[in-house]
């Protein structure tokens, strides 16, 4: 051990870039604080780097090293606790930074809300930009009581400003029956309860565009997360969470930036939903980029 | 906010109706003396209350929202701490007077020995009364080490009293020898290991038929349930639990009542079982009455 | 049992009195959203309700029951996740109202810039105000990382709303150099790590004076007091802290309000803080009213 | 390893002596049915025995060894779940025999009533016996909602059968003001919240007594004792408790008997409460026999 | 209750043979001195007889019950803590004393390396001897981070000592690249990702070979096994181990001993692991033996 | 934020010299694998480091900030899992070069066993150094069952290599009556059960000789410490080691290295042992350097 350095403790596995010479920007985003329910997906990409030292470099499933990839932990960016809209300028203008240095983001969070700013600045650089969303929420609500930035809104959002036909949603079970109807009448791709499936049907027709994933963690059963705010049963396994990663890493997309969101430690027995955010983090790296 | 008003704060979600405006009547069965192993489920029916805040009013599965039943949440019954064969006969005379006001009972425990009561008592309105019985465990013997108030021994108890071949249970994966000599013996239905498939099979055959459902949440593997007595590997997902009840709801089958038992609190990781717990009691409120 | 009524499970222990019969009304401000650290304390009141169950209404210490006093549970105030500012000026509205009926504002939080609007609405109504603030830290400083409204501001805030001197900080063990120079230089009282012994010598001098008292549980050493967001040790003791309200009970002070805030139940081991919690409230109820 | 002798793994540290030649004999009342709020007592003498393998066989108190005391741990009586009367009848038949056998009983709850039919045994073969109490509750109740045997009686039991001026009641914080008024007006001694000082003030009067030991762990604060099933702030320091116990055992009183009830394993963060527990069992059989 | 007699109170459900009249002998291997990343299954083998208690004695998938298996618990085998080889040593000494004897080895780890020297002594004793491993991770490193004694090893150790071909992997997800290369150059079976189905066109080449079956319960889902040292997504059901366990039963292999390792209670929510744990060695006895 | 910086999150709070710059340097040694009974120690350093974010830099105990000591975090020494004597050797390098180069050491643990080395190279370079040592635990075996590099033993080793009477234990509760003898027979000096008053009676014989400090936090209450391997009832409070640390601090002693260890987070409810631990390295920090 040399002494004499620096300690960096807490990246995630294999980093090895400097910025300059990445292709992938791997950042946190640690927000929570229009969460309607349980609080504390702040901590997530703490513990998500913290984790991922037990996972291996190799995937097993892609034949792929993290090496191979050129990637930079950036940390978290510093956010203003309980400061919604300061906030969410403070990562658009993170995330317009990035991309005009030409590498691609890959976000952990935090709440979902957060994903929102993200996916604006990329639609400025992106013409013809599609969003594929895995949840078990359908995040389409204008306003939670009364509050237009709440985490139950995200999709809606940008669902309105790229049209909602770009839109593709994976999983969902829960949302009001306003939201389905809004989805159905603006012709807005919503695959009930099911992903791998109707995934694999669509992604055909996404082949060449430029597309964001966005992955609310609670997409899968809380039996595969219970480590997040909202669980909800009745959701998929992390089997076909993996796959469905990998069917997107071989369909011919141009995945442009990704995040995975809502993962909060502290309701996380044995750390499980950590080290799968980890290992799905991984697989995004190697797939996607 | 009205400061004047009582605070009710911990009913179901949705709750409207009176009392009296009421179809079905939700309450709880506090009551965990009888258990084998570890005790706790007399917090389950405040527990499944409180997180119930978190859920959609709305079921995407039956398209249908809480404000068109009309229910009403009584809250828990008192028992008497310790005493088994009390608290029962309380449990019976409030059913009986549930089911004499013309109410359908939606029952949450406790342990599964609460069932036994309101099965007697509904056994008393309804001719050629059957069980749908979900469970990872038999629950028919007729005493456990010497105590023939058992929460081991309801399923014995109503097939006794109704005939066994009235009772129908699926997922069972757990029992005694014994008992399942004795319910083949005596023409009783048991689905070892599987739930939707043959459920599916016998539902047609019950037809027209009052039927009451209890529910062990057992019956989901531990990965689904961890927050109960007796964890059993090997146990369905809560997907297919799920789908289960609407099988039922869409049979044509008159469910005159139900419940859902051995939800315990202190044992679940993330209040994943309680979540559950919940979003099934919606399932069960929208799909049946 | 009459079935036939409203249920309304989770109210604090003996709660008899209507509104208008009410002397003092309890409430709970569910707010967690500027916490820096770990959030969690919005579920604060609920638990300590739900457990409050646990407790006797007789006070062994001050042989008082409850039923001598007449409080009212009003619940918890609806207040905008992640919206701080509209949050502070629903609770000054709310506490207005109780003040102009007359009533004594017993408050539980969520986190301790609650507290803030409440004491500014006292402030309106009682001149010569006195806080006293038990407390682990400062929280004085005049904005955090950039936010005025923190959880690490409020005692600032009513310090110079009212004048310094008259707020009385107790077992403060934790703050920014530059809060416990301000506090010296602007005549406001700091009891370094002791809390009863200084407060004994405080009291005689405010008695006949209006007095709010502001409780932050992690005044407690975690020992006492693990479930709080920011957990502190070199605290003092359970014990002391029931003696110091004793203390307040029998100083001849006009004690026109109260609070507790910061429990967060997430990180409570066996609900030894909402227990903890309650206990306080209880001796408050039957010792300030 | 031989691996030809049958394993008994979970016996209290330190067993050799075969029941014949024990003076003491240590046994488990596995019974928590009557309790009214947290159950989970009866895995408690289970627990102690585990963890008292992370004890020392020596101790600096009393400069003492294990071996130097010959006693014999009988493990858990079997008891029937959910009831309470021949539970109660079975210990009680089970403590007739040790005596008869000129045993000494130390016995470890479950919960608290269990005392109740071993104090009565004690009693029939003790002329004079006296009782010395340690517990943050008075147990002084007739009933509990209507029900004789209950958790809240066991005192009031013993007080009656042996007469209330033979029961001594230490570090008492909570009761119904009916159960104080009880114990004053019929002579009984109750220390309220405080347990050494006034325990060596009363143990000079019982010299050359028999006394009968009984130790309900919430004596202790919940910070030292969190994993019991009704936690009360405001109790002692664990080393108070020690001394407590070390005093008895310096004072020439003839211990005849003695147990430690409600330590519940499912409540104990880090097993500290069950370690604790084991402790203190081994200090009283270092002290008292 | 006979009280004279000497408590064996932790000893796998259903124990009743001598080790003379058995023809298993069930043991623990508390070790985990080597694990890289989480340490905690030396109690594993303890707690797994803990829970076992709460099983049925009978499987209602292969209609057997315990009694018509001769087996006999012989405790956890003593270990120098923190001395790897030593602790090898112990092991391969005491299996040489079991197969000496006459007896099958059922093992219950502790980290994965106590199978090396089990398997080397079956080695000893059996020519031709297969190996079947279910495992996440492929366990073929020659060294961790320099040392040769490593959790990560055991198979490759193994592989090395028998052949390579010799040996069947399962459910494999996690591994360096350089492992699956060597497996694959070296002729070596590994079923990526999948157990059931490979398994079973395994089993018909392996009729009549002696087979020594090792379980790493991390090739469950950590829905499934919450409860060990590096949980890893996209694992099996334990329904499916359940069937693997059952095929390998009913396909005419001479199954010479088998272990289960790498439980870890203190990860375990709801002693979901222990159980399943428990479970599955009840089918491995009546199953394989 | 400037996102081309490299991220290293996970140091102690307020680090901000280089290694050159520093003049006291902070490290960990993330071993646990001889410990007897519970594991997990490994990840103490880490999360102390973790929960120091929560901290003020401010200590109001001291009057000064971490700003005013140069310090630097050299992250974890990378140990060989399982390999004790390597692991120990390894150490012994490192602080050897440290102390080379001038710097103070100040380590965080891992098991007690990790201070041997420290202490040993310590006394390689300072003369008539004297040892003060807090625990709950005299530490002296020569070995514990066969094993000498056993977390029992680090004490004995550094008394025979300094000479006994040159170590000073505080605060011990618990060891072998052998243990005790030993150090009264060779001078060494032990204060049983108390810590701080004692400790003031010696520090005046210690003024100007160089003294290494080697904390174990069990030395604290399991009340006050939960989270580490073995709990001992009976200790002091963290008030009482936070005035410990400041009487060294002002001893006029020459304190040359400290360490704190036995952290264990799993067992950490709250994370209130690791938060203690942060503020005792930061009163060390500003107390002795």
């Amino acid at each position: 051990m040399r002494f004499d350095e620096a300690y960096s403790g807490n990246v995630f596995i294999g980093t090895q870039s400097t910025f300059e010479e990445s292709t992938v920007v791997l950042y946190g985003m640690p927000m929570d604080w229009t969460v309607s329910y349980r609080p504390g997906s702040r901590f997530g990409p703490s513990r998500i780097r913290e984790v991922s030292i037990g996972l291996e470099e190799y995937s097993a499933y892609l034949d792929r090293e993290l090496h191979e990839v050129a990637y930079f932990d950036a940390g978290d960016i510093p956010l203003p606790f309980g400061n919604a809209q300061k906030s969410l300028d403070i990562i658009e203008d993170y995330i317009d930074g990035l991309l005009e240095a030409g590498k691609k983001p890959l976000g952990m969070g935090g709440e979902h809300l957060v994903s929102w700013p993200v996916m604006k600045a990329a639609a400025k650089k992106y013409d013809d930009l599609a969003i594929i969303h895995f949840d078990a929420h359908t995040d389409l609500r204008e306003e939670y009581e009364g509050e237009p930035l709440s985490h139950s809104t995200p999709i809606r959002k940008i669902a309105e400003h790229i049209g909602p036909k770009n839109v593709y949603s994976f999983g969902i079970r829960s949302g009001m029956k306003e939201e389905f109807q809004w989805a159905k009448e603006n012709g807005m791709h919503i695959s009930k309860f099911e992903v791998l499936e109707p995934l694999k049907e669509i992604l055909p027709t996404l082949a060449g565009r430029p597309v964001y994933v966005t992955i609310d963690i609670d997409v899968l059963d809380p039996a595969h997360a219970p480590g997040t705010g909202t669980v909800d049963c009745g959701g998929i396994t992390s089997k076909e969470l993996l796959a469905s990663i990998h069917a997107i890493a071989g369909a011919g997309v141009n995945v442009i930036g990704a995040d995975l969101v809502e993962v909060a430690p502290i309701y996380d027995n044995s750390e499980q939903t950590a080290n799968t955010a980890a290992k799905l983090i991984r697989e995004m790296l190697l797939g996607f980029f």
